[in-house]
């Protein structure tokens, strides 16, 4: 199967979930030409906000593989991914992505996501959302913690 | 209570995580002074590389207000949220964030995530990630179909 094959499967999961009550939006991870994972976008399903079909796929085909990385794999997905999934797609080593709509036709739609792309790219003092740092003296005792520990899995 | 009284829930919660054999971190939200969601990072413990803290303690407080949207409540993290975790809490339309240790806090106990925001604020062009979008026809078939549905839920 094509790259081109394994999309049209995102975009079918895509048309599949706007039938079943969910989001526009459908992720397939691939690994040595298998479908490994599926997602689709579930946040007004399961009010979840963070169940945008590419978080669906990564945490289905990571339970199947029993593993937190998806290094040997490709996502394909019917959108290109907001800086959430796009952020997820590295923290599981995923090796390639491709997409079919892109973030303008998403927006179009009414689904924009490029605000906060603009958000997380400027210092927090030009940011809309207020994040502060607030230091207490045990502030790190869990990494003192972790780092003691003999038996950690690092990742 | 206070920031920093919440603030060290989320401390001990990360403290916690790491004798349950999670990682180092912990996060809970607040709705007008109660706690309505808890989070510690269970990435290993569930194969779940998006099981960070804030995603878990975002899952856990919509779970409980079956809403996808916390925008009355402040999230409170042992660390500074990365960029998967900082785009989750804008999609949760979170109103404010404080946390404890910062990134490079983090980064000097093996967890970096500084690279990743580097990547996201890059042109694909410029990322060690390779990210292709391949037009089809049917590139926004499941927009089409959801713009023309008259019950959906937007957001």
């Amino acid at each position: 199967m094509s790259d081109q094959d394994f999309l049209q499967q995102a975009i079918d999961l895509a048309n599949r979930s706007v039938d079943e009550g969910g989001g526009p939006f459908g992720a397939v991870i691939v690994q040595q030409g298998s479908i490994i994972g599926r997602g689709n976008n579930r946040v007004t399903l399961d009010n979840d906000p963070t169940a945008h079909a590419e978080m669906q796929a990564i945490r289905d085909a990571c339970r199947k593989e029993n593993n937190f990385s998806l290094s040997d794999c490709v996502l394909y997905t019917s959108c290109e991914p907001c800086p959430m999934c796009m952020a997820a797609i590295y923290w599981a080593r995923i090796a390639r992505v491709v997409f079919a709509a892109s973030g303008e036709d998403a927006s179009r739609a009414g689904f924009d996501d490029r605000w906060i792309a603009r958000e997380l790219c400027q210092p927090y003092t030009e940011r809309s959302l207020p994040v502060a740092q607030c230091v207490c003296e045990d502030f790190d005792s869990s990494f003192r913690k972790w780092m003691a520990l003999a038996d950690k899995i690092p990742y």
